[in-house]
């Protein structure tokens, strides 16, 4: 509880809108939820938490009397208030086929939901996305404004299923660049990443089927997948791509429909795919008549050709989209909140998932679409990315330097915003300790398809720029030493 | 081919940024997707189309080559070039398992991607939507002005899962002039009411499960869900709502999970549920055990308790969200392209369709979130329905007159955009002879869970208001009379 009260004076002050005493029931509740209170714990005092919340004890109690309405605290005659022991809030997500060995959601949307739920005062050294001062929030701005100025009206009418077509031309450029070839017709917009591999899960497997993943890889899509009854496993990712012998032994068992996999800068590893592995990978995927899922969010955090220490193959360029559906968006590298993302692939499957996401969510909303056109068909976009790359750039040797002093063991990338370090521990466990500092890890576990045990633990460049990052390392990691 | 030309030379002038050839490949193409263009059909020589278009004879050959080797052209020597007769473009839409007498997705398919990309010179009485000059283009800009002014910055994040809370206090508002009680925590906004419809039936039923539905009703759904895997049954829905006897016997036979149901201004026949059918509803559901998921998509076109001629009675209202999912947006009365729904449920309910939104395209963007708040909280929506209810008041009574003449018989409603009206003959017939003068009508079989064949169309006040629509009817349903 050591620093529930200035969490909430801060909370406080942004939930204005709501009564005093529903932002201190939310607040809470959301600590509770997000296992930040645990169950069993005691509250501070009615006449404590009034003195430090500065508000009357009377709010105080009508507060603590709504969480206990919702289950969420317990009154013990004479003993104050206790966070109340739940097995756990609701039966979250269960897949449609119980498929073995897939993964637990709950840690999945516990991790997830404290991502989007950060309290005040926390760091997120695991975390998967870059801090807001690190990206350009007056370049989204600015273009936004440009945006309502010019096409406000245009809102009244749905847009196209398939996207803002000014957009999709402008992909085609940016696409072009990779080496990929792909008119308007072949691209549809969707709502970030997400949404594209919720709808090419749904168009191109069916429930019982198998979904490939790289292990470790994206622990959300493992929840989406399991939650469509898809049963996912992992291929070992190396160095320089996945373990081909893996593979093709595993294709051979489970016939897999797709296999989605990080070509460029490889969440949470930061490697790439050499151009031998790209090949053979697109080979099996002919032989046991796979559709692979190429997903390059990362792909503008890459300084692509000008980099000649950095090779970086991607399977689309190989394969001109034929077997290779590719995924990109703007929401780790601009802007997340815009909601855009894309689908590229052959005209007979993008026709197919424009009317699936028809019956997902219709279409699109135009207007994040318009603000990256604008700063794409501006040639902003390319100087923000430069100077993305440029800042990780400026802070990578220092930070491998920092980690190298922590014990820290990696695989020293070129590119990229994550290194995948080994700390020789169990990572759920120091996520733990590191959770009762403030401190949100992303351990190794979680980006497992089997959610197996590892010593392994994702860092984000970005957000280790702490002093009370290392602190905390050098003490727990020196502790065990 | 009459009128290709004419309409080509607008789409030309729309696309700008591809190629010319480029543009007349894809506006004939979509005419070909969209049956405006016939299979067998004999285009226009290069000759003619190059004249009609005011483009060479080399554009013509080289747009007419890309044709044929994409399939929708074959040259016959000497006999100039024709559609290619298709059996269907692709396999639109499988349903995981088939059901039987589940609806056959292409028809669907092919009227949506009709209403999204309506040629310029049509009209469509059987639209679903408001024309934008019904709506208020210039209250949308403005607010998403104000927005981009003051929140441009905070597009850089991602926004709560959940939605944007400003926007459910608001809602919870909205919902409390509707005696429904609901805090913001049971309240997840959506991509429109398509999402909240994707993730509701994701969440609550499962591949080979039933969900029944109005008969006739708001036929996107019916793909959506077959697509899933369940079964589609229809309630036949009578003058004050569900046939209950049916209703009855239909639930012990199929138990479904889930009843989805338009209580006020029901799309299409803007009938609203009478008292006693909400309660018998409810009843059957609790005996039964299944979700009501109660979609007031068309509420802000309804009166409200200021009308008592209008009795309009709804579910959560009874039922306080303990079986009822309630669903609402703001793409019918305010703007479309914003894709703002929300779905309000069970605080245990509301915390799963959460997570399971973040499983389909992890948040919705703010974007749209706030401006729908802006205009909310500003009192401005509730001005804008009544200028709305307003406007489509004044054409109703005039056009229930103009259908007697034309010989269509109705059950005339006190609100709601729009009349299903009787035609004597089949609509599916009707709809294809219209289409041939550049009308979209929304004919009776599209409506119906099993398309069957229906003497009842859709026709939408607001689009109706055409001559050449009064003028086709009049020939139409007079020559059979």
């Amino acid at each position: 509880m050591n620093n529930t009260p200035a969490a909430l004076l801060h909370l406080l002050a942004r939930g204005a809108g709501e009564t005093l005493i529903d932002q201190i029931v939310r607040s809470l509740a959301a600590r509770i939820d997000d296992k930040l209170l645990r169950g069993g714990a005691r509250m501070p005092s009615i006449r404590q938490c009034a003195a430090s919340l500065q508000v009357s004890c009377a709010t105080i109690v009508a507060s603590y009397d709504k969480l206990v309405a919702r289950d969420y605290l317990e009154s013990r005659r004479g003993a104050g208030f206790y966070v109340r022991e739940r097995a756990a809030l609701h039966t979250p997500l269960p897949p449609a086929t119980a498929a073995p060995g897939a993964p637990q959601p709950m840690d999945v949307v516990w991790l997830i939901r404290n991502m989007f739920r950060q309290a005040p005062g926390q760091a997120a050294p695991g975390s998967g996305m870059l801090p807001p001062e690190w990206l350009d929030g007056d370049l989204v701005a600015r273009a936004l404004r440009d945006v309502s100025r010019q096409s406000g009206a245009s809102m009244i009418s749905y847009g196209l299923p398939q996207g803002f077509l000014p957009l999709r031309q402008q992909l085609q450029i940016k696409l072009a660049g990779l080496e990929i070839a792909c008119p308007p017709e072949q691209i549809v917009t969707t709502v970030g990443v997400m949404q594209a591999l919720d709808l090419v899960a749904r168009e191109f497997a069916r429930p019982g089927d198998t979904i490939f993943v790289d292990d470790p890889a994206y622990w959300l899509m493992f929840g989406a997948f399991a939650a469509m009854g898809m049963q996912v496993i992992g291929i070992p990712r190396l160095k320089d791509g996945p373990d081909i012998a893996v593979l093709e032994r595993l294709a051979a068992v489970h016939r897999p429909k797709l296999y989605v996999i990080n070509s460029v800068l490889h969440n949470p590893s930061s490697t790439s795919l050499s151009a031998a592995k790209a090949y053979q990978v697109l080979r099996l995927a002919e032989q046991h008549d796979f559709l692979v899922v190429e997903d390059d969010i990362y792909c503008d955090m890459h300084p692509g050709a000008a980099s000649t220490t950095q090779p970086a193959t991607r399977l689309a360029a190989l394969d001109q989209l034929r077997r290779v559906i590719y995924l990109g968006g703007f929401s780790k590298s601009l802007a997340a909140n815009l909601r855009v993302g894309f689908i590229a692939t052959s005209p007979e499957r993008a026709q197919r998932l424009a009317d699936r996401k028809m019956l997902a969510t219709l279409t699109s909303s135009d207007i994040g679409e318009r603000v990256v056109y604008k700063i794409l068909s501006q040639g902003l976009y390319r100087k923000h990315a430069e100077r993305l790359r440029a800042r990780l750039d400026q802070v990578r040797e220092p930070t491998y330097r920092r980690m190298e002093r922590a014990g820290l063991r990696f695989e020293p990338a070129q590119a990229g915003m994550f290194v995948w370090a080994d700390t020789g521990r169990d990572t759920s466990v120091l996520a733990e300790q590191a959770l009762a500092e403030g401190l949100v890890l992303g351990p190794g576990s979680l980006f497992s398809p089997r959610q197996l045990p590892s010593t392994h633990m994702r860092l984000n460049l970005a957000t280790v720029q702490e002093e009370r990052v290392w602190d905390f390392f050098d003490r727990a990691l020196g502790a065990e030493a």
